[in-house]
């Protein structure tokens, strides 16, 4: 497959790609659906009339919206016509939008555009599946013997977080204040957050129609109900979490924000990185179980960018040591009868591998605090400081090509100093 | 202050209320925007011409939406003014609504009309601050010396619950199916929650213009943010909560569907009923501190329904019972900048008296299973029981009147016997 669009063959946006994503620009400020290409973006807009298959022929308006909930909400069907349309419309052997005049108005250079939520997130959910996370967690703040808890193992455990709070990469985050406990058993203090963390995690976005507050959807039917994925930072304030969590689970130090990619990256892009589960023992409950494999190879990367401008790569992770799927995730969160919407957002929790150097916090790769990580500038992390940028990248390495995510970035600002205390 | 409209002096709806609400008719199935009088509702989309002060005139839009939102949006001075101007065209001394071709076309009786969700939840949180509840829970699943754990006192506790799952006063509850741990150290089994629960609760809207990520409200600002409030039964499978909800706190247990009473009282209407805060020690951190009382004296029951139709009155409690104000919630809520939008949804959580016939749940009600409810009609309950129907009324006395809320009802169904197990 080869596209008219030139591009490298490192591009995160080959032809094999094509992930969706809002943007706008200067010259025309609405919000509107595009397509990374290479370093462009496809207009859809602009070409809504072009969707003229069996499925999609009735439903071009999709395209005109300033939010992808509407095609997230066809289902896969429409999803697959419009995935052959862009190739085809995009190749090199298609010459309808290679027309001089047509091109300039239809294709906008990425470093000119700004990128938007891609969807209005009715709800956000976030998991916690990583085996390794859990269990580096569990040791560190419970019994290195019993690291997991006794329910991790039989079902994917998750809560509800908080949509507002989620943005667009490259937003800034403040470091927030708020209550902590430094001294067991004294009386809590108020101020500024002192162990700011980032979590590198992968979220899914749910598409297919709305269902009903009482359906359930089960593990074997619920990829019909996955539209594609994107990077996210779940900023932590550990020592507010530490503090506020018990017994109904975090709330102000995760509301502090949430980051993720503004490309969406369709599971149908996503399908040549496809590998097997992870080994389930004991064997999940049958509204868990599902025969296909769910489990994808997303090579994962943190950098910490000082307010000096060095970068640090400080972890190397892997979509690839999830638990738990996104099958059984959201087969898990509708068991009981909750409905879900096009749009909401599903995250995976903090992905840790089975190194030192593949911990998805810097609570892990520090272990609490008791280990140093040496940036390239010489300085030294236990957490985040102040301007510190954290930039996670994620990609998939085909043959020849990689379908990438592009990067899930925001710089932590300092804290207010005044006002309330 | 006398009304046109007749009513008996117990009507939960006099002209000192003026709750609003969403509803559609048979002959008119859109949805608009109603006041609730007497038995009637006047139909603000037939009269949003009226509405011609300074605030109002150019925003009469407002009054032709299918949610409450965009009122909400416009903060406390506008809802003054609507409502003195709602007061004054009810008012028995002005002609405008009464003459008698207008008047048919303008209201529409309660009992014929199909009420809705009153705004588009963007988010919904959960507080947990009746001192009598939680130390109930405390000192059944934990420690009865030590049944408040020691963040409680310090801030108000709450979590991120599911806004999609916030549904309408009258719609009927499927008993969930999910995971249990009957037997502690043996394995989880799969199968109906026999553990069903309702819980008591009143919730506010959020109201004023939305705002950014990383702003703070002050419990001395908190009250510009806060609209007006509804019943709340927080549906609760106590079985599948006890089994997941460590460490992240309750999940699948609580969006099998919380239902809310479809008026909203604002809070001009239960400006004559606020009454002095519950005490505080320690005193509370300064963003969490405000002048003016916060708390009001609403009265609450709930009542169960059983299948044959005889009604039972189970629980006596009343709103004053909270520790934490709304003011002091929307404070904490927002403390490390988590934005909020008009039409969230803030609940109090369970709220107990401190006697056995105020508590707000039937867990506490039975204490844990080891005492019965006897119902009128000669049965007993420790949970509830498929079929049995939940009503929660709440209301206001005033001086030969009265503010209600109306009631939250919910019937619960039999849990599905096919399909995934």
């Amino acid at each position: 497959m080869k596209s008219f669009i030139k591009y490298s063959s490192n591009s995160d946006y080959p032809i094999e790609n094509l992930p969706y994503g809002i943007f706008s620009t200067e010259e025309k400020p609405n919000k509107r659906i595009g397509v990374a290409i290479g370093e462009e973006i496809l207009d859809l807009s602009e070409i809504a009339h072009l969707f003229d298959g069996p499925l999609l022929k009735d439903k071009q308006d999709v395209f005109l919206k300033d939010c992808l909930n509407d095609l997230m909400a066809l289902g896969r069907p429409a999803w697959l016509e419009a995935r052959a349309k862009l190739q085809h419309l995009l190749s090199d052997t298609t010459p309808t939008l290679q027309e001089e005049n047509l091109r300039s108005k239809i294709f906008v250079k990425q470093e000119s555009a700004t990128m938007h939520l891609p969807a209005k997130i009715g709800d956000y959910t976030d998991f916690y599946s990583s085996i390794h996370h859990a269990t580096n967690v569990g040791a560190m703040f419970r019994d290195r013997n019993h690291a997991l808890l006794p329910n991790w193992k039989y079902l994917p455990v998750g809560y509800h977080g908080r949509s507002s709070s989620v943005v667009i990469s490259g937003t800034p985050i403040r470091r927030p204040r708020g209550q902590t406990l430094p001294v067991e058993g004294a009386d809590p203090v108020f101020g500024p957050s002192k162990l700011m963390d980032f979590e590198l995690e992968v979220a899914f976005f749910v598409g297919g129609p709305p269902t009903n507050l009482g359906d359930t959807i089960t593990a074997e039917n619920a990829y019909d109900y996955i539209f594609g994925m994107v990077l996210m930072n779940d900023w932590s304030a550990r020592d507010i979490q530490k503090w506020e969590y018990v017994p109904l689970g975090p709330f102000c130090s995760k509301n502090v924000g949430t980051s993720i990619s503004p490309w969406i990256v369709t599971m149908e892009a996503l399908e040549p990185f496809r590998i097997a589960n992870n080994q389930q023992n004991p064997i999940p409950f049958p509204y868990l179980r599902h025969k296909d494999a769910c489990n994808f190879d997303i090579k994962l990367e943190v950098d910490i960018k000082s307010s000096n401008g060095t970068v640090t790569t400080v972890c190397h992770s892997n979509y690839k040591y999830m638990y738990w799927t996104p099958r059984q995730q959201l087969a898990h969160h509708t068991v009981t009868g909750c409905n879900i919407n096009p749009g909401d957002l599903m995250a995976s929790g903090t992905i840790s591998g089975e190194t030192l150097d593949s911990f998805g916090s810097m609570l892990e790769l520090c272990w609490k605090g008791t280990r140093l990580i040496h940036l390239k500038d010489g300085t030294t992390r236990k957490f985040l400081q102040d301007n510190d940028e954290v930039i996670i990248r994620g990609y998939c390495n085909g043959d020849g090509y990689r379908i990438g995510f592009g990067s899930c970035t925001g710089k932590l600002l300092p804290s207010y100093t005044f006002g309330i205390n």
